[in-house]
């Protein structure tokens, strides 16, 4: 079987890597990790990668709104979403021992999920890194007893590094909501049951603009699961919208909404249709 | 007169200072100068401030969702808004050239507006610095004649430096979008004419929740200038939503409006009610 190559950002063992892993089940992988966003963008785009992975919303910081801007930009085919529960856990080298720590390293957003462990552990120090992988490779490098990471448990299995204490994150509600990107080769073939669309549309600047879009929608009894609006370049507070709604082009109903949608908006692109993730459950 | 203690994120200098002005024309003011946005909205919340000022939105960038999160948490009421256009200068010591001039330090976001500068001026490097009015404050301390900043025309004024080169950002459309928050004390008393409020609302869980309360809106045909979702902690993948309506709750149709909208939200929060800002014009 042929070989995925995907891209995503972040060090090897970043929890995009578990979302890629998810997103391309029952293949082998060839992972290209990239240091930005964009980059993993261009990696598609450049024909390098076969598939991207890019997280879109995480449940307690919001959406990632460059990549929302990187979507429309490179324009690639949204193919599949993913949940990936974000577990951060206190890794240190195979010879530390949890007592011995004295520093953790990692993201500045992961340790910001940690607070209440930092603040029962004040012995150890919290300390930036550039990536929550890339801490685990830094831990194993300086094989530095008193220093550990915080990150995924894949970081851990995939540098050799022992995880000290599990999930020591304040909320356990933390999910993080990934797409699935391929280049636009003509729409997928369609599955039957429950699909996903992403959409992004201008309104025409007419009042209740917004309203009378998603009564394109609502009117046809089509759920949409996310909006999100970003800024218009060159006109001045005016946006565009990114919305989900839980249908598919190919359905009659959805095909009739989007027709609808058309007359309203000045611009209308589909992002990709895709099926349905669900959410993983907290473990008891 | 009583002088006005306003807090603000940034150095002395920075376009929240320039916002500042704009918001308390009229009446002497001593700057507070915070280092973190959550400082601000704590300043005021602890009565070291009789005014904040947070920027809300950006032309290019779009929101600043931590102020939205604020808004929310601190709870303080929103008084009024204004716009700065935001230029960048090249700012040096007043013994400078500009021929002389191979390093340029600014905060990260306002380097990246006028990458059009730096590749027409490749003989200039371009390195982050925390702030764009401290930039130039570094500036006048290393007084180092190869150094500039980029910042405000507010911040040159501010720390006696010199423009070597005015207005070398990219994009001339480049506004943000401020917000002068005080104590809630109790509603202002509603200026005549146009009004602007801003709410923030949680929907109910049905079908078409969001479609539904924008109606309480479009069917009273009252304008809606702005939306914004933001996670809702503890109830993954479902939002609070941040709406910006041309009308004010002592106006009788926006208040029909807002108890049609207390009928389909689970939550809902005025923020504030204040008279609408005007876009600067871009000078000839």
């Amino acid at each position: 079987m042929d070989c995925v190559r995907v891209a995503f950002q972040g060090a090897r063992g970043a929890f995009s890597e578990q979302a890629s892993r998810q997103l391309v089940a029952g293949r082998p992988v060839e992972f290209k990790p990239c240091e930005k966003f964009f980059e993993v963008f261009e990696t598609l785009r450049d024909g390098a990668a076969d598939r991207a992975v890019v997280p879109i919303e995480n449940t307690l910081h919001g959406s990632v709104h460059e990549n929302y801007d990187h979507l429309l930009h490179y324009h690639p085919e949204i193919l599949g979403e993913t949940y990936v529960r974000v577990v951060h856990n206190l890794i240190g080298h195979p010879d530390a021992s949890r007592a011995g720590i004295e520093r953790a390293i990692s993201h500045p957003v992961a340790l910001a999920q940690c607070l209440d462990f930092f603040r029962r552990n004040p012995g150890i120090s919290a300390e930036s890194h550039y990536d929550t992988g890339g801490s685990v490779k830094t831990v194993m490098e300086r094989a530095d007893l008193r220093l550990a990471a915080v990150a995924s448990s894949a970081a851990a299995d995939y540098y050799g590094a022992t995880i000290l204490e599990h999930s020591i994150e304040d909320d356990p509600e933390n999910y993080t909501r990934f797409f699935l990107l391929g280049p636009r080769e003509g729409r997928n073939a369609c599955s039957e049951g429950t699909r996903k669309t992403s959409l992004v549309f201008v309104t025409k600047n007419v009042s209740g603009a917004l309203f009378r879009c998603l009564s394109a929608f609502a009117l046809r009894d089509i759920s949409l699961t996310k909006i999100e609006s970003r800024p218009l370049k060159g006109r001045p507070f005016e946006y565009r919208f990114y919305v989900d709604i839980t249908a598919a082009p190919e359905q009659e109903e959805c095909a009739n909404a989007l027709r609808h949608l058309s007359e309203l908006t000045e611009f209308m692109a589909i992002l990709g249709s895709y099926e349905p993730a669900s959410i993983p459950a907290v473990a008891a």
